[in-house]
């Protein structure tokens, strides 16, 4: 038994298919649909309506076998799926890390971008294969993908970070991901109003 | 002023280019010569004549600006010249994290390994473009280019980490990794008998 290591978590090779956005061995696979996103889109009826309309998958988690905790460094490819409801582009929730530790995302395909919010400051980062968007302690942040295609990207993040969406929505991050005129802009988060 | 986030690293993007091998915007770099792996390689007799040989640039590490402090995660492009000393592939230093936590490596180009040791046992994971190694909490580890060609890797490591070389002159890493009618054999690391 070694004096520095310790168990379960043994050295491993991890298959990363940037082209099929695969890890292998595979962990948990985490699905969200529509249902899941309650209280996310400012236009409520346009989502209870996306809803009746056969409650869609709006991304899915593929996470590798690096267990989430505390010391261990996880990893995770999200793919969101093209999609617009009430004018906002399909998003996954979002969370705050509640013990504020550093992330990166990087991008592997589709056209996406990532929000993040202070509590206090927005910033936006567009997403394209090759790009990595730095997410600092005590950010929140969300994906969104703004594309007509599904946008995947690698996550690699500290497992003891933990995952607290309810920050979202207590605090919202800052602005919305809109579509107008075939173009993105930036909506305020709890308005809908151009910031 | 955000009451979650601190100063002074924002949020950024970083343009990772699989293809050169770059992190742009870089931050610092650091080269390895010859005469930083003094006390590395077994053959002492032939890592002097190494040195005297032009003290070659063995390895170059290229940060982010992602600063190493805790609750960071910072990344680095790591590339390994071809070489051999005394019958053993040319190599990083190796380190063991003093603060013990999880990183990871992603295979740019080239080819290489990731030799761990946690003071017990040796493990080693071939790497390729595409191989994520997974270093777990309590593991030294060090790469090595197997190939003819530079190898190249990206590292995602926690910022508070830190880096321990000593540990690796006192414990060594159970085993070297040495060529052998042009295949790759292991040898114990204090002998190098063997195994």
């Amino acid at each position: 038994m070694s004096d520095y290591s310790e168990l379960p978590v043994l050295p491993m090779s991890i298959r990363f298919d940037h082209a099929a956005g695969t890890l292998s061995p595979a962990g948990p696979t985490l699905t969200r649909r529509m249902s899941d996103l309650e209280g996310l889109f400012l236009d409520q009826d346009a989502w209870l309506s996306a809803l009746a309309d056969g409650d869609p998958i709006v991304y899915s988690v593929v996470s590798s076998r690096v267990p989430e905790i505390d010391r261990e460094l996880p990893q995770s490819i999200t793919t969101i799926q093209p999609g617009v409801t009430g004018g906002e582009f399909w998003m996954t929730k979002g969370h705050q890390h509640p013990n504020h530790q550093g992330e990166i995302y990087l991008g592997i395909s589709g056209s996406g971008g990532l929000l993040m919010f202070d509590g206090t400051s927005t910033n936006w980062v567009d997403m394209t294969p090759g790009t990595i968007g730095y997410i600092p302690p005590g950010w929140a942040h969300r994906s969104v993908n703004v594309g007509k295609e599904p946008y995947s990207f690698l996550a690699v993040y500290p497992g003891g970070a933990g995952h607290d969406y309810g920050w979202v929505l207590e605090h919202g991050l800052g602005q919305r991901v809109c579509t107008e005129n075939d173009g993105v802009v930036f909506r305020d988060y709890f308005t809908g109003a151009r910031p």
